[in-house]
């Protein structure tokens, strides 16, 4: 492939995101394929325009079918509401279009298998958006699980905890209801910690879990930009279709326990995405509010000088710092699109399917659904029973 | 009352604990009833006279019953190994003796709760060592929680790491071993942070766990003292008959929802006793590696200048602050018993019962006991079957 | 003014930063007046190609005396190393040319006054780049201090540590040598912390300062990119000329104490950008290693929840915050210059003098000289004294 | 020796400190000689009964010279102000009493060279007050030093930072007056800085330093107890005769770098009492508020996990650990004064003078005075100017 042709649905938050991860590959991994932001599509032809000329995309449209059917387009980057995902996907596939899809891939699991399928079928890469696989400081974590340095696992356990509905007053957001978004803190941020599960630890054996919803109804929203909205004063209410918070037990296949929490109620936590690592050797951990640093512990450290580390993963001998700036100049959360997209760029280079891809998004949303037949049926859901 | 005439079982690593608190209290809380240290108990009877030399007590004795059939003794400390609380109790109660136990209050529920109505009908103080309770820090988490400086309590997450028995060599010693210690990490580790549970959140409808024992045979023990042990080279293994790490989700009574982490193979962890209380106004966040500190978040704060506070609970503001030392210099792990038995002196002075007593020791159990029904039945066990 | 064309000479560490920078502006800042991405300079005409290509610009030239000449530019940026800085500076204002010049303004205080004289005379704008205090955490001190939340200044204490040349086999590169570098870590360092004092706490009186060069040889230097470098096996060694260490201590004007150390010897610190205030009513600690932190103290504060707080500098209420990403979601290094660039932008179409400029340079400049007065004379050194 | 029998002068903060540590020494120390607590010295007698009775001494006197004369006294615990403490010592020796003196060791550097000579010349051991040298952690870093791990050390630097008399309405107690005190946050803080530094860092050279007091008058005190004090309404004030804080830049014999820094009026900071050194091959922090822990940083570790890590030295590694909790289960401030006097005791056992003696608090009283020297003639001053 010489060439990587991006036709976007969506320009908010993860548009907004996307638009500057095309924009910056070329400049800090000037040998990747090179994309090019050819068309962006949405709804509202007015916003559209503002956002295309802003954000740097050379055409619009306003019709989601037009884009896919059109021949000067590569890949379908699909970042519009969950809901969503699944028409467009399939219609890309079926079009021979590449597909990135944002997380999570589908409202259930019935349909992202049904776009998986699709796209192998069609035999065009496929990617999912687990952004977070792609902070340095997670690729070392992920190198120190590899190469055996920390051992055998014996525990996982992580907590992305937010706050930005914490008040009651916050209006009902496309993001709360269940139609739209599939799920709350589950899906939303629980996706994220599962997929981060998957990459650094392996498959799930089974799980357990638990949701509330704290705040039953909201008033509904006039008006949304990113996470944040603001109601009218006296808007009438709607009510909350989706969990406040979930958390779940887990045993993996290879014998680890896990421990997982989702919420956005906890007060002080702006965007606390965090992990910790145990093995027989050496532990690590994690936490997105200071991405480029990773906690690590290793039990091979002479005995008067033990303790958790804090390495800034910023030297040369760190994934993807030599494209950036000197040792102890940190990036930010962009970032790990960036890395994203030269994932899919290099894949598109080298003629396989980047990673992680439509199979990630599949086992991802397997264990987000027996997390929530778990809550459902009070008991230990096993993914094999998730046919 | 005008004295406290303590005899004390046990001179290990929680025996010394409480003989420096009894020693302590009366420097450093002067109004306090002064507890005499009067006779220390042990099987060992060299031992037992090193100790007591050492530790300060005036008298021994090699057999408990001659220590609880003595007149001149108040109150019977308890800090024996787990599965000989029961025994003690229900004899110091008869004879009339106050009871100080260590936690866990016994090997069962049912146990403790014959324990609880021994010293209830015998008219006895019953107190209980959570001595977490009684660090600084953890008091002002429970005075902002009882104030409603936090708001309603959505969410308590609870996690005490410890590595000591990382090592697959570390021998098999007693706390390995089920039919001494009752459990491992649960009835150890996990016993604490339900206790704390219960003070800063309420009771706990609900439970569901998993337990796992990484490491399922060890060499026998040649010696053990306080957590350290060793095993001779070749010696022969034994089961592990404990788990290595519990987890387990709860919800309270009053709608909060919960997830415990006990384990003893969280390598780099040498004793991470840690809780979070997120709330409606506000979070607060514990760890006893750093037990001075709590980190407190109000909501109520100026919007450019939230955060987490870290507020060094060593201001005369705090409990027992002015008893120690100027602001700013700490103090240690040892001090959580000294208040304990400050509690329990108050208690004696003022002819009241000690909190926490054997009610909140027998609580714990049901917890202690409801979890682990909960792992065997792989289910969700309601607090309300454990009668 | 309706547009801003750029020509800028060098392409190296802070080449790239600019040109970042100047492609990042109007997406997420769209309302401010767009810079132009016109030429690049630079000696090398192969590598010049290579990076005007990489960065973004639309033409080069190897003559910085034809880029200054050109009518189709309004605004030249000097980034080469700091020995042209003068040259460079002043044939662009006699050309007319707004100037943007990279710290340290000048080899000497002499020839930092005579470019702002040059500057003032030909009437264009001219901003220095002293990009920390575009940090976001930096701001909101700022606006801490001014607000009066702090009270009075008691207090500034300032160090920048790194340790990148901490290996003596680490080659002599420019920056290393004086009649290039001016100076080593007091001016490429400590020249960020002086204006920081600057912004935030107010004008210097006097200093006193000392300075080690602690490796006096070293290889020369086969290669360099950007701070990292190479010396061939067996290269001759030549002096290092400037010092690895300066410190300083210094008295302001409005009363406060200050003190300053910069190093590049600090093993640990990758980039150790940090400062504390203290004042009457309050206090504040920056680190850049965790540049969207601040972390706040405010007497104000209940008796019983003081302390520092972590401010996560993400928020709406937060300086560009609502540019970027939600809150909890960082930004990183390359950030503080597109926030640099706007006010660059900002100043341009409002026709006024971007800040910091060279007055601020000359200033700081100042501050520098008299240390290294204060040094050699071995004596409190005033700033008056440097006319 | 066979006893170390105590007569001790002061009981408040200081006199606190020790009798906790004479009380606890042989509990936890067993081996150690243990110190009898046999006379408690005071001018109010009834404040002196009481305090003896609460801190466990055996008899008390109201005149020390009285009790310097003593036949049943081995030792003198001088802890009263300041400026007290030379007549007592020298009448000690002169009565061929042991002497424990309290840092500072005197007023002026002749007073503390006087004490020390009349010490040597009466042949009797003689200690001086630096407890910060006998935490945990701070004795990791002088193994890390003496034992090569950090290599050559390049930079020391110390702050000690308070914010007890912030207010201006805290009242002029002893501590704030010259003739009583010596010096303010100078003598009392940077005293320990001093120490330090002359432990973990060796001899310096020459100093220049800078002093404040921001407060210049206050309310007179009506009352005092350890640090805190208040001020009747209406009080009149006085003024304030020793510095709120003191600043200074240091070289030492050995080539390091040093900058120290003492303040009472950091916003924030109850007891930040802390230092880092970096060496050629690696560095250490401490703050005491974390007095447990240390970090360490090696460049030997492995290129991709090189950071500073969190010891906990609280390992049977280190030093006093094994006296006391399992790993993990920290300890406090008093522990400090604990270890001061296994020192002073097993020196006395073994016929040596302890270590630090009142050599080392000579050696600090010329910093001290050197410092004052060079705020005074505004000027470098060497060391060997100070005879």
């Amino acid at each position: 492939m010489k060439q990587l042709r991006i036709g976007m649905i969506g320009y908010k938050f993860m548009g907004k995101a996307h638009s500057n991860a095309y924009r910056s590959l070329p400049m800090f991994f000037p040998k990747a394929l090179k994309p090019e932001m050819a068309v962006l599509c949405g709804r509202n032809a007015a916003a559209l325009q503002e956002a295309a000329a802003r954000l740097g995309w050379s055409d619009t449209v306003t019709d989601w079918r037009e884009l896919v059917g059109r021949e000067d387009i590569d890949l379908i980057d699909i970042n519009a509401p969950s809901d969503a995902h699944k028409e467009i996907a399939l219609a890309a596939a079926k079009a021979g279009k590449h597909i990135f899809c944002e997380k999570p891939l589908a409202l259930t699991l019935a349909d992202s298998r049904e776009m998986l399928e699709a796209a192998e079928e069609a035999g065009v890469m496929h990617m999912v958006g687990f952004n977070y696989r792609f902070s340095p400081a997670v690729r070392l974590a992920k190198r120190l699980v590899e190469s055996g340095r920390l051992g055998q696992i014996y525990h996982f356990r992580a907590w992305f905890l937010q706050d930005w509905i914490l008040d009651p007053e916050f209006p009902l957001v496309w993001r709360l209801q269940k139609e739209i978004a599939g799920s709350g803190s589950h899906g939303d941020l629980g996706a994220h910690l599962i997929d981060l599960a998957h990459f650094l630890v392996g498959d799930i054996h089974e799980v357990i879990g638990m949701s509330e919803t704290f705040i039953k109804e909201r008033p509904l929203a006039a008006e949304m930009t990113g996470l944040s909205a603001k109601a009218n004063a006296d808007a009438p209410k709607g009510p909350v279709t989706v969990d406040d918070a979930t958390l779940f037990l887990a045993r993996f296949a290879n014998g680890a326990i896990g421990s997982f929490e989702a919420t956005r109620f906890a007060a002080g936590h702006r965007s606390t995405n965090s992990f910790e690592i145990n093995g027989s050797l050496g532990s690590v951990k994690f936490d997105f509010e200071r991405m480029n640093e990773l906690e690590v512990y290793l039990t091979s450290d002479e005995e008067d000088v033990q303790g958790f580390r804090r390495v800034l993963a910023t030297d040369p001998a760190h994934d993807y710092a030599e494209a950036w700036w000197p040792p102890g100049h940190t990036i930010g959360f962009e970032h790990t699109f960036i890395h994203e997209f030269l994932e899919l760029s290099s894949a598109a280079a080298e003629g396989r399917q980047p990673v992680p891809n439509f199979h990630d998004g599949v086992k991802c949303q397997a264990v987000l659904e027996a997390v929530e037949r778990s809550v459902e049926e009070r008991r230990w859901v096993q993914l094999s029973e998730m046919q």
